[in-house]
């Protein structure tokens, strides 16, 4: 199993604080991108892959789907994801994603957001969301943008201009990152865009969209500790069939 | 039409001069990853989009291509590409790639190496491109990375391990960037990788494989000029079906 921060208290802590944990889906700034690239939910059979406090779940039962699968490694946010709905169509079960054995040809949809950025073997972890499909299934998922978890040392610099820059580097070297995010020594798996896109074709799927998401200028003067974030991306968003 | 620089003097003679220019494929550290992507040519009716001086033209010959279209807008360039052979299957003709018409239904491949960034109409000439395929024909081109098109300072800065560092920003501001390569105020058209993508799949395209080309540890080491081309894509590999 990958290191599981999400049960280390102060992570937990930390994570619980952030406004896509207390406001749901509306305060995820790329979730508006990310919701664009899904199918339409009528009676879909769903599974969300890291679901975390479950808001996207309910989400999905409200847009119609028939049933609803939350899978997350962490007891911390499973527990409170349990108690916040009644609903018999929503089931969390703990599951680690670097081992996961989906039964065949049971979703619609298998969506993932910002989970796959910690696991190792996303080659399995992909075989095994081809095999949970349905025929004319869908994968929606979400990362951490390459060009975001590569820099041996990420932050902010300045160009000669004055302009905020991303000290690019290490891109090919793929492999652990670690950061002191929320905790000290968060560890990220950092890949190539290319792996990403190439995984999933020899998984089987066919790519539909690629989004890059990064904030605009607009937001960014909405949230001054955002500044910088407009420049490069963010987030990697796919949807395959 | 775009600015056609290589028809320019100064830049024509600094093109003329740079290890691709006089040795060829062979010169272009990229080529075998192109070239891993490439079908078996065999048989095949090949158009090359900007085909300069006529390498790949050749080659393509020598792999069993049936015949062989190049097509570019520079004059000084095709008048030497026409030089170099007397092969009656290799044809080569001027053409604006912003502008480009193809016949239907008449290209097994369409190739082209480093040209479409210098193209404003892109979703134009992919359009022209899926009309000039022929079923089960295959597209394979290279381009400038976005990361390496980004950003408004290009030019390598140093992170505070000491390590080269890619200075990116202005990612998600497509359009134009004027750079000084072989002369002053050469004009390219910076878009994000998911345009590229996004582009490909809305004009029929099916990808089928996306790389990344940097330069590795060794290539740094052979060619000390090089330093820093280790850290970042330089090109943006696509084959699509």
């Amino acid at each position: 199993m990958t290191q599981n921060i999400y049960d280390t208290a102060a992570f937990f802590a930390g994570y619980s604080r952030l406004p896509r944990s207390v406001e749901g889906l509306a305060a995820a700034p790329e979730w508006p991108t990310l919701q664009s690239m899904l199918p339409d939910l009528q009676g879909q059979r769903v599974a969300d892959l890291g679901c975390g406090f479950g808001w996207f779940c309910r989400w999905a039962r409200e847009a119609g789907a028939a049933s609803v699968q939350g899978l997350d490694v962490s007891e911390n946010m499973l527990a409170r994801a349990r108690e916040t709905t009644a609903d018999p169509a929503i089931r969390y079960e703990r599951a680690d994603l670097e081992t996961l054995a989906l039964a065949e040809g049971v979703f619609d949809l298998v969506y993932s957001s910002l989970a796959f950025h910690y696991v190792e073997n996303l080659r399995g972890l992909f075989e095994q969301v081809r095999r949970g499909l349905a025929p004319g299934g869908r994968f929606v998922f979400s990362v951490e943008h390459p060009m975001y978890t590569a820099p041996g040392r990420p932050g902010w610099t300045r160009d000669p201009d004055g302009r905020f820059a991303w000290p690019l580097n290490r891109y090919h070297e793929e492999g652990a990152r670690s950061t002191d995010w929320l905790a000290k020594g968060v560890i990220k798996q950092h890949r190539t865009l290319a792996r990403y896109v190439n995984l999933l074709i020899e998984s089987g799927f066919t790519l539909a969209r690629l989004e890059e998401w990064s904030a605009s200028a607009d937001d960014v003067a909405a949230h001054p500790d955002w500044a910088g974030a407009d420049e490069r991306p963010s987030f990697l968003l796919m949807a395959a069939h």
